[in-house]
């Protein structure tokens, strides 16, 4: 535990912001916009749910053992070579705003950035923003990140651009292989991988899928899909995972128990069966939309486009439904001059602690409305003088 | 009366249209945005309502009656040299379409387009689109223009661009003295210039002036400015005149009555008393936005410039809307690269019967929608580089 980890990866409190900044300039894999049908699927992701034996699952572990967890992760992790350098970030060194950055990255859950055990009920009253806790992030690409002491001693995700649940299947497993190597994960012959939350006992598996629904939304066939997502036991949630509003039609479709099914059956019905279908049922009514509706699609994108380059003053709830509007004319060839990655960038950095990591300060609502339209005018102008 | 008149200037009837388009094309002093206080003040006009001796006023003359006036005024106008051209058009011989260009020009009045005498009540169920009537157009510019066989046998406006009462007075005083030279005016030694409606015996005048009043719209002011206009028996309409609702915060102040005061009091009235306060209401109110809202009228103004140059479909009314919100911005120095010119220019082409003849073609309304947000892009994009 004393032994020090090898990359000079920590961030410096002295500078706050430093590690925030430098993750959205060397950007994230998964905004790329590229993959397979990316003009649906925005990424797909695959999340494990491990504990290390020998410690009480999150809410039963003491802060002792929480703190010896945290320490055992980061000597474990670092030594592992997970990727071509790991950014270890303990997140009680970290400002509030850095750790909303993770969360509008996706890096870290917002239970996680506020020290909540999870979502599980029985927190004991223990919790909060000292809570021994911290996240490992995967650099250049972002594409691997380990929450460590959320509601298991290891949440593993690997998260990739388009629709590529197989790719980050592979991927995950490598990783969970080179931890399992390093430490003893809580395992049971008979029930599989221990979790704190039975709905995440066995393979200890989730598969999620962010797509990109606005003709659905637009017919209210979203409806449709979100009932027989349920009745397959799959959740449908929105940008920001559970409990979150669908934000500007991004819906993100996962499974919701892994106990008694195998990774390769839940990757298949979804790799195969469900998401596909989803991807298809959204295209078809973009194409019907486009035959029925043409003019006044086409009106909705080039106006979207044209309040974002052009307003003063953006709220995030608008800044992100006109994206999500602009995101469907790329996808549709009426937007020509951008491209995905660029909308999938703003979609984050209209978020508010990255526009003020950004902006370079601290913002009150009324000043971050002015950045924001100001980011964005920008941002867009580049992308349009780079395509010109 | 068969004496032919010296200038070919009727327009062809076997080519629907080549007059509208030649206006179009030669423009309008009074939409070049230039002249005093033409920060606020659109256009001054100075109206005549004139009778011939020797006819009885329009409600009671005959059809034959009518058609005599017509053939005289043609006869008497081409010969006076009132504008280096004097364009004819019997608006008998002009498509419904082309009487509505004129219109929306504010070259002719609704009632004229219709054949329907004026806004007299007593129409006697004698009018209708054959009805023997015509307007003869000053040009270039359109400062002058007479209708004949409205509510009087003559009605000679003058329209200049900015605050400019007395030189537009000056002008058509010229003018009214060369017609009365020519012509045998209805006049009584104690009431003056005889009409067919009292309210226009005496003088016979009326000024007008179009103001662009959106700060005194947006704080509500509007209501006490026609109030007050109101107890001075000044009238507040629209866009469009008479019964018109008012159109992208324009309206057009004038006198009421003519009866008992004399020309010079009514316009020292208006020039030096009412109207500079308006004005000055407006400019204060302006100043008070930018100050208590600044962000949010700079919003407003640029979201405007944005939905103009990328919409698809473009109703009137929004057209109009957000071309008021456009001309209060280039007045403010929000919108550099744009003039108020290019912006008058628009008010009137996106109106149904120009968009129309400026697209060479009748359309249905919906086609109207796509061709108006294809001329307004076009058109602000020619701007902008031409400024560039």
């Amino acid at each position: 535990m004393n032994e020090k980890p090898r990359q000079p990866a920590e961030p410096d409190p002295n500078q706050p912001g430093q590690t925030a900044l430098e993750l959205i300039n060397t950007g994230a894999e998964w905004l790329r916009g590229t993959g397979r049908a990316c003009d649906v699927v925005v990424s797909s992701r695959v999340r494990l749910a491990r504990n290390l034996a020998g410690f009480p699952f999150m809410p039963r572990a003491s802060r002792v053992d929480r703190q010896q967890i945290v320490d055992l992760c980061h000597h474990k992790l670092m030594e592992a070579e997970l990727a071509d350098r790991l950014l270890w970030i303990d997140l009680r060194e970290v400002s509030r705003l850095d750790r909303n950055l993770l969360v509008e990255r996706h890096l870290i859950s917002q239970a996680h950035a506020r020290g909540k055990i999870g979502n599980h009920s029985v927190t004991g009253g223990r919790t909060g923003e000292d809570e021994p806790r911290a996240v490992a992030v995967g650099l250049p690409g972002e594409r691997l990140s380990i929450m460590v002491n959320e509601e298991d001693h290891l949440r593993i995700q690997v998260v990739k651009s388009g629709f590529a649940l197989a790719e980050a299947l592979t991927e995950i497993d490598t990783i969970d292989d080179r931890i399992e190597a390093r430490a003893d994960y809580a395992f049971h012959p008979r029930f599989g991988y221990l979790t704190a939350c039975p709905t995440n006992v066995g393979t200890g598996i989730r598969f999620g899928v962010m797509l990109h629904l606005p003709a659905l939304k637009l017919t209210g066939d979203i409806e449709k899909v979100t009932r027989a997502a349920n009745d397959m036991s799959l959740a449908v949630r929105g940008f920001y995972g559970e409990g979150s509003e669908p934000l500007g039609d991004f819906f993100q479709i996962s499974n919701q128990t892994t106990l008694g099914k195998s990774e390769r059956v839940l990757l298949h019905d979804l790799e195969h069966e469900i998401i596909p279908k989803v991807i298809e049922y959204e295209r078809v009514s973009r194409r019907q939309l486009v035959e029925r509706r043409g003019e006044a699609i086409a009106d909705q994108v080039h106006r979207a486009m044209g309040v974002l380059t052009h307003a003063r003053l953006l709220a995030t709830d608008e800044a992100t439904r006109l994206l999500s509007q602009l995101r469907l004319g790329v996808a549709m060839g009426l937007i020509e001059k951008v491209d995905q990655q660029v909308v999938h960038n703003l979609m984050l950095l209209v978020q508010p602690a990255h526009l003020q990591r950004a902006s370079g300060r601290n913002m009150t609502q009324a000043e971050r409305r002015i950045a924001r339209a100001e980011l964005v005018r920008n941002r867009l102008a580049e992308a349009v003088t780079r395509r010109a």
